[in-house]
């Protein structure tokens, strides 16, 4: 556009301020990590790739699937939304550079939520140092957040989910069975602990942690985005073994287990199937050593006959249901 | 998920083969670029990135407002969808090597219908030797396509909208009002070229010319997606500069002429204002010499007093629609 209008006071929609406005407001003010050659305003964002190789990964959170307005703030979401990202770069082995956003949103969303959104997707990218680097905004009756992270191995080889050999130890880093817990607080409109409603808002993944299980020789890792069993699962079928979980092997927080049986829930059940903690797991060989933050919680063994179940737990097949599809759910 | 279910035929909805089946079934089985050193189905894709830094370009397309599907094939939307985003990459002078695409969709959708997608993204990916590397798929009531674009600058310096001086001439390469032609065409359900109808269903942006204009030495480029003088005015801005264009300098096909008068519409308004023919428009030094397929429709010219347009035609502001705001149409 070629005019240029008076900054505007107060707090407009969307659709009053208008894309260039959006833009103008929000993507141009963040502060931009050292990766980023060119950021916000031009036709693409110009990011370093320092080994030649960049790590990308792009996830879409739509509102009433993946968030609430009435459950978390934009700054929440924004946080959410980044740290889902970064943790994918994360389980490559990699270290994120930059995200680029879209948002698709109704014409009469405020602009100080857009403004949240940037602010907790920003405060979230900076915990590795990253930025928004670019970004594209459109009108739609859905809200939707559309991330895209790049990343940076840093010379490492990619950790990738095919890599798995039978007598490596599975190991998980970062928290499991908080956002699972939060969530069934939420829909039972019951209290308890703040962190199991803050995590289910807001994980916190252990980002550090996949560069320094690729460094440790990991075999294979992924992000917990589905539920442990479910994304194992996903390990076990690309690199086709099997795994074997010791359910006793679990660090389980008390008042992540005294909630659970205040709401009549399995705690196991949240801990091996709730998704969204984005917690690391991966598969180390037996004589590695584990790096300071995994626990080892099983093995992985050969795969079994066709029908068998590729996850166990204690050698039997877990009762309860195995992760998230998000079309039948 | 750990269960393999039989393969179905015919065709299916996206709620019913989940999205596992969908990841399996279409992401999958695109055959990859040889950029792509990891492809779909891990937490992230890698690719190269030759010469240690990466474009990077993301946009959305939400059903209703950039396509429609009875206007629209899947396979047409998918090819548009990439070469919005192939554009982007050239206007900075790169060539695109992968794409990352999130589909969110209602669970109705066929499964046809996103396969199709997918081929039409595949095979406009492949026209510069870039393919579909990863994605996301999620539940929606809104149908919307989300497409990164990740590009190679092959050592070249990148061209961004922030170096046109006065003086320099002012080109594009490509197409100009043929998509908004077809808009045209369809709103009134009336009959025209069908290269007009073609153009606004799949652009065909000129993306060699990208890296053609940045050997050659432009000094700002951009993708024209708004309209000719929305666009140059963005150049201008970011410059610190203004631009004069001759209105006869502009090679006008005779059938979009013709179609232009029968439908009682100024031609130099699709031309100059049409938006999502992604035509490229750069700026060239004076002395530089146009490459081939390159016309020369102005010049740049110093920077007015602040009331002043900063696009003009013979010198004065052109009387129309000025461009495409996507959240106040």
């Amino acid at each position: 556009m070629t005019e240029r209008s008076p900054e505007p006071t107060g707090d407009y929609t969307l659709g009053q301020i208008g894309e260039f406005g959006l833009i103008n407001r929000v993507a141009r003010t963040v502060p931009q990590g050292p990766a980023v050659l060119i950021g916000p305003g031009d036709d693409a964002a110009l990011i370093s790739a320092s080994d030649g190789r960049v790590v990308a990964s792009t996830d879409l959170l739509v509102e009433g699937r993946h968030f609430r307005r009435d459950w978390s703030s934009a700054y929440q979401v924004g946080r959410k939304a980044a740290a889902q990202n970064l943790a994918d770069i994360a389980a490559m082995g990699g270290v994120c550079t930059a995200l680029l956003v879209g948002l698709a949103a109704p014409a009469d969303l405020p602009l100080s939520w857009a403004k949240d959104l940037s602010a907790g997707l920003a405060d979230e990218a900076a915990l590795v140092g990253a930025s928004v680097a670019g970004g594209d905004t459109v009108g739609s009756e859905t809200l939707l957040i559309a991330v895209t992270a790049l990343g940076d191995l840093r010379g490492l080889a990619p950790v990738t989910r095919a890599g798995a050999r039978p007598g490596d130890v599975v190991a998980y880093a970062g928290e499991l069975g908080w956002s699972a817990c939060g969530l069934e607080l939420l829909l039972r409109d019951a209290d308890g602990p703040k962190l199991a409603f803050a995590r289910h808002r807001s994980p916190e993944p252990p980002y550090e942690q996949g560069p320094a299980a690729a460094r440790a020789g990991a075999t294979a890792m992924l992000d917990i985005s589905d539920g442990l069993l479910a994304d194992l699962g996903h390990i076990a079928e690309e690199s086709g073994v099997a795994v074997d979980l010791d359910p006793e092997a679990f660090p389980i927080d008390d008042r992540l287990r005294e909630t659970a049986r205040k709401l009549g829930v399995e705690v196991l059940d949240w801990v091996l199937t709730g998704g969204e903690d984005h917690a690391l797991a991966a598969c180390f060989p037996a004589d590695a050593g584990l790096p300071p933050g995994w626990s080892a919680v099983g093995r992985v063994v050969d795969r079994p006959a066709a029908q068998a179940p590729l996850v166990t737990v204690s050698g039997r097949a877990w009762q309860a249901a195995q992760g998230w599809d998000h079309f039948s759910r």
